[in-house]
């Protein structure tokens, strides 16, 4: 028998999410409907100093135990839940009106790869924020634990944003290139009046993780990344300094891959600033061709794996406010227009959150929302928990 | 926002149990309609020796780490899935045939009483056996996870079985007592015409417990239970030695209230033999005493602390096989009807496994299935996490 739920079409909906570097709580507010995605409100609700501390040693498994895995599911539940609350609040929004949360929760350990169990291998992940209290302290009805029915499905549980990328930016005539730069850089390429089946969605290569790491290097830890792209202005790229970087074979793997910190790390930063001053370059040059490697490595992906240039690039994540990178960005790709997603109403930092209101809203309505060609799994599915809200029948008329 | 599914309301629904001792899954069938329930298959697969020592490891938290927890939740819902095909299969019923899973999962933490965060105290429970993959490989749509939001609602997350005790065995003109004696006694009142505000449950005393374990000692570990009560028939129940251990504190205390083998254990056990030894009593009268001592603490919590006597006492839990031990509660029950699940069509077995189904249905239909007054939540709620079968929506027509 099909799930099915009766929900209206038009909902506001409470997108919520907390990412591996554990800072806090990404809140959005989105008024949803069939056609229509308008953010109405977004903040970060910052972890305490020990609340972080504790998901951050929760995810070492020599350290994470069973008690503080069942304590902390039900701790960040609840200021998942205070979380929502206090946006509402400061964004004079009534929490009433609210008819839906979609919650990622905390991601504390991911085993995509799987472990070995007899002749099978297991893949798993766990999240916490435990969504039963979210449902309870809220009263809204929660979908949560997205990950875990993709990975069931045979993919990785990740990435998870491509869904709402292609509701949110797909488009009748362009074929668009949704471009997030966090630490890692990605790519979520949208082929005009495309199918789900035709997204293709991959890691690019650094985002601002190598350019960060350099600035930090480079003033003792005073500045954590270059804002504005301020230092990169000030330098000159240096070519044989990059050509040397763009050699890692990351680059040229094809799609479906993924990086993180084990390979673009604070090791592989330490090598291309020892590179560069022994090349006798400045810090300003080294940090613009970190910038210009960022840039290239994103241009080249598109001309090596994407069918088409896309004819518009929208940014998002920090990177798409360091200018100096944009511009080179630009400068790379010549006939697609860059834009970022402000343009189209939806600050850059929100975007997570605000997907995670768009998967709820899709499961809610029975709507598959993994999307295979990015996750590799072997089969389209309604991803998520649903948590019912305050409602409930009471048993003959008790 | 009310969360509403659309189902309708006969289904078929599987209950899916392990319990603390992480024996095996406990697979139950039952058609259930707003009127009807029954029960159509029932079967115990157990987990291999190598799982159950894993599930057993990593309920202590010396030895239990975040990546196990993250591997075995997906292999324990594995394994339950498996368990129903299995059992589907071995009673020739079709898999496509169930509309609808609940499963309880499997306990790996349990803090009730909370743990102190800061100025507040966070009450927690962990269940592990992914639904999320239950349901993918069943592709029925899966209700689990109860007991958090019970805790959410302030509640204990235990017992849960009062709920379908009260769907089963409540009746217009009977008042009815559901004794199971498991490891542990307990009961759910059900008083004539009552509504689910008028439930008392609670814990009596030792069940089989301390008769099992005196069995264990006597023989030297060759038997672990009294089968039938032939030991205890063959002996003479020791007065004296009965009058000192009925004035353990805990037969007087006020219900709510729970224990288990903290308080009836193998300590409370050996006590039990030594002072019946120097007493000069033997084996078979040493147990017939311990059998007496359940059946005694029975009917005296009933006198105590019932509003008033059952008219029919229904049983349920190992205990029901031991014909002695039933012999002497109906003795002491002179007024009461004593009769067995079996009865009803029920095998005391499937007891616990059925009431995970009943849940399950009472959930998707909307139907609030905590008994606050048994678990000592501050109000009644809609338990569980639904997650969609196989079906799914694709997004425009892809």
């Amino acid at each position: 028998m099909d799930f099915r739920c009766k929900f209206p079409s038009s909902l506001r909906v409470a997108g919520l999410m907390s990412g591996t570097s554990a800072d806090g709580i990404d809140v959005a507010i989105v008024d949803i409907s069939a056609r229509r995605r308008t953010v109405i409100a977004y903040d970060t609700v910052p972890y305490s100093a020990t609340v972080r501390k504790a998901v951050l040693g929760l995810c070492d498994p020599a350290r994470a135990r069973v008690d503080d895995v069942c304590h902390y599911n039900f701790l960040i539940g609840r200021l998942f839940a205070d979380a929502l609350v206090r946006t509402c609040r400061e964004h004079r929004i009534s929490l009433g009106s609210i008819d839906l949360i979609g919650s990622h929760g905390q991601t504390i350990y991911h085993i995509p790869a799987g472990r070995k169990q007899g002749k099978d291998r297991i893949r798993s992940t766990l999240q916490i924020g435990e969504p039963s209290v979210i449902a309870e302290l809220t009263g809204i009805t929660t979908v949560a634990d997205f990950r875990p029915r993709d990975i069931a499905c045979g993919g990785q549980g990740a990435p998870l944003v491509p869904y709402s990328d292609y509701v949110l930016f797909g488009h009748a005539k362009y074929s668009r290139a949704l471009q997030n730069i966090g630490g890692i850089s990605n790519v979520t390429y949208l082929p005009a009046a495309g199918s789900i089946g035709q997204i293709l969605a991959f890691d690019c290569g650094p985002g601002n993780m190598v350019i960060d790491a350099l600035v930090s290097m480079i003033t003792n830890g005073r500045k954590h990344f270059d804002a504005g792209g301020a230092m990169a202005y000030r330098g000159q790229v240096s070519q044989p300094l990059l050509e040397k970087f763009l050699r890692h074979p990351f680059f040229k793997r094809s799609p479906p891959k993924t990086t993180g910190r084990e390979m673009f790390g604070v090791a592989y930063s330490k090598q291309f600033y020892e590179f560069g001053i022994n090349m006798g370059f400045g810090a300003n040059d080294i940090v613009a061709t970190a910038t210009a490697l960022t840039a290239q490595t994103i241009a080249d992906a598109y001309r090596r794996f994407l069918p088409k240039m896309p004819d518009q690039v929208i940014l998002c994540g920090g990177g798409a406010k360091n200018r100096c990178l944009v511009n080179m960005l630009a400068e790379r790709l010549p006939e697609c227009r860059l834009m970022t997603t402000d343009d189209f109403g939806i600050s850059s930092d929100a975007m997570e959150a605000v997907s995670f209101a768009i998967l709820a809203w899709a499961t809610i309505h029975g709507i598959c929302n993994n999307v295979p060609s990015a996750t590799g799994a072997s089969r389209a599915a309604v991803l998520g928990k649903i948590i019912p809200g305050s409602g409930g029948k009471r048993f003959h008329g008790t």
